[in-house]
């Protein structure tokens, strides 16, 4: 594996064409947190093979799209070249590209709204970096949930334009599990999560296969935790791949605790971490279902932004947690 | 007084159970910005009273369980000792559990509700803190209101589940005094007042003597204001007891001028900072009714909201006030 | 008109009251962004006949009983007398004064929220300035925005005190072009544009001659854009009137290559500054689009926050475009 990337990366250094290949593989890779090429095309093949079993390929082809106009508009504005590298400006338009053929009939404006989100969730991805810096926290999918919103509202207005049906034609009400699901707290929270990977991942067997063989190839225990746990991707950004844990808040915490920030004052247990994550994963669950209540009346899903939300409400407290007796 | 304190404080030092129940009536003082056990003990029965009074002793029990659960919460992730010491994770969480009860049926997961707010009004707290220190302003009753927002709304998400009647019955209506009481200005702004004083302290006369003798023994001054004024506690956080004014705003802005800021440049005089008092309650009643208004759609109670925005709002410029002429 | 301009300053040294004059003149004139007391006055004359011609002098009235009490809040709260001289605490005034009569039907507590109105713009003026200085950005028009959101909202709330009509009869129709013109693209960017004039100038070719004059008194170059492009003057507040461009966003984008901040590493060439621009004028008219739809439910206008928003999106990544190869 190792020497196959190296031998890959080779080929980047001496091919424009593969480097802007590999800038999008990385792009499709950070989505789960994997910056590395090969997770990159595994993913791909999985969303592809999602879109192909749910007979939806409108959204594999907007996700690329996205994706592509994303990584050129990056580099046509002389981006920090690092995380272009990274694939830190494809992730947020990768989903933007999933989620608004999920979300909209398709139609010739349709891709004029798709390539559009591509290229503003670069700067979205820039000016929110940019925001959140003074408290040390990263971006996570935040660009990607503002473009959406903001794009998603305007086809709304916009709809009458094309002729077509109203958007949103059945398909928000499979982001309302509460409504769907009345049964138990259980069911709910399996809705929460279902039906996030039903929108960008249009889940199947297979591709859940293929998702977990591009974790394994890039970290064996982000492959282990993934499974055990559903570390779902999106709002998980900020987690090192080393130590991902059994669920997206536990990543959010860890990211606090593990070794890249050697400097910080951390002296939290590991059992006090679990239980802080859980008590943020618990409150992730009551901010979705919040958000669904509230945005019901525009018809709007809440995409990643109840974690994105919480996430930040959980980490923003970091350095004054943990402290020694006096 | 000062000896019966003193006394308290070794009793505090010698024993955790002491120095515990001394941290949440703390908490319970700080609702009306008072650091002091005693201030906390009187305010305690008056709420008690008032809950007895309005035959709804489950705000009481809720209050109650917020704040044990939020005092534990934040010794257990060991967070800045003086701040615990003087209340302030204590009193969001009581608001919190006053709340809830409020403006939801009854019913057990109203309590899981209550815990879960409690032990997260302690994480908003530290976030809120951290993320408006770099305008060093305070949190205020922040934590309170985003924490009650987001469990009113799930609740109502989750509403089926208990197979209860659909919260807010009833309750939400007391919150909209404009639509209630459409006879007059004045009467919309005791309105507005009153029903702050309804859905925290279930007023009664008693509660309110019981509340002044509380201030009375913490601040004179504090008690003599209140009476005058009617200087309700939740949104005045950062005015220093000695110099409690007149109304809350006022307390705002004294706040600015108050003698532990001396490296201030706030040339200010009393009048002028009596009438900016003035600008700034009067734009609270406006901000009280739009986000009545605003909120309608969603049954959704404002809460504390309009005196914490209008607050910063009214504070930011601080030190750009009263500039020396040239 | 240079000579004009230093005898004119030599009257405002020695005379208070032209002073006075002169600096709501400038408030005036920076409503487009021109710091001129001749650009005021002109633009002051094309408002008046606006007006007239539309048969609605209340709107006149309002935005000058706005621009008066913010001027005299601002000497009063002693504000930084530089910014004061620049007519920088009166162009939110305006625009809440021009808006409200625009909104909300001629009633005795109209005058009431205008003044208020026009004091509160000031107060907001300093805190959002003081909020968004970190990121080195200007409060543009968000002042007016939130300002006039939280009166029509609280007149709604109060609407039953006065016995008048609920109010935005019709003329919230007026700015949901979307609705009215669902043709083609291109009608609705230009509805955009004309709702936005409509509401603040009751726009007539007179007044657009008005105008335009007031631009050229100040900046030959600045009336020729505006003549060419529109470049309609709220959103565009960091653009220096040398470099005003062919559209508000190329305004925005320039400003951050301006010639006043000499140290910037800008180095986007022209033609990449354009495009760039481009993106954020299609983006502010999705931004446009989108929040039409989101305050539809509550009969809310989005004013220029639209404007405002994109225009910090597209700036807050000002520093981190255009990045030299490694």
């Amino acid at each position: 594996m190792e020497r196959w990337l190296a031998s890959w990366q080779r080929g980047c250094d001496a091919s424009a064409v593969l480097r802007f290949l590999d800038i999008n593989l990385r792009g499709i890779g950070q989505v789960m947190l994997q910056n590395n090429p090969l997770s990159g095309a595994l993913f791909l093949a999985a969303i592809g093979w999602g879109a192909l079993a749910a007979d939806a390929l409108e959204v594999l082809f907007g996700g690329l799209l996205a994706l592509l106009t994303a990584t050129l508009t990056a580099i046509w504005l002389r981006v920090d070249r690092q995380a272009l590298g990274d694939g830190l400006y494809g992730y947020n338009a990768l989903l933007v590209g999933l989620a608004l053929p999920t979300f909209l009939q398709p139609s010739p404006s349709l891709w004029g709204y798709v390539v559009l989100g591509g290229a503003v969730s670069v700067v979205a991805m820039l000016a929110i970096a940019n925001l959140i810096r003074t408290w040390q926290l990263s971006a996570l999918t935040f660009p990607f949930v503002i473009v959406t919103w903001a794009l998603l509202l305007a086809a709304f207005a916009f709809a009458g334009i094309d002729g077509g049906a109203p958007p949103y034609a059945g398909e928000v009400a499979a982001l309302a599990p509460a409504a769907s699901n009345p049964l138990d707290l259980a069911g709910f929270i399996a809705g929460v999560y279902n039906s996030i990977s039903q929108v960008f991942l249009k889940a199947s067997p297979v591709s859940a296969l293929l998702f977990v063989a591009g974790l394994a190839v890039s970290s064996v225990a982000a492959a282990v935790f993934a499974v055990a746990g559903g570390c779902w991707p999106s709002p998980a950004r900020t987690c090192s791949a080393r130590r991902a844990t059994w669920s997206v808040p536990a990543c959010w915490v860890s990211a606090r605790c593990s070794p890249p920030s050697p400097s910080a004052r951390c002296s939290m247990r590991p059992v006090r971490v679990a239980l802080y994550a859980a008590l943020a994963t618990l409150f992730t669950v009551v901010a979705q279902a919040a958000m669904n209540v509230a945005f019901a009346p525009l018809g709007l899903p809440a995409l990643t932004a109840p974690f994105v939300l919480t996430t930040w409400l959980f980490l923003l407290p970091r350095q004054h947690l943990g402290q020694k007796d006096g």
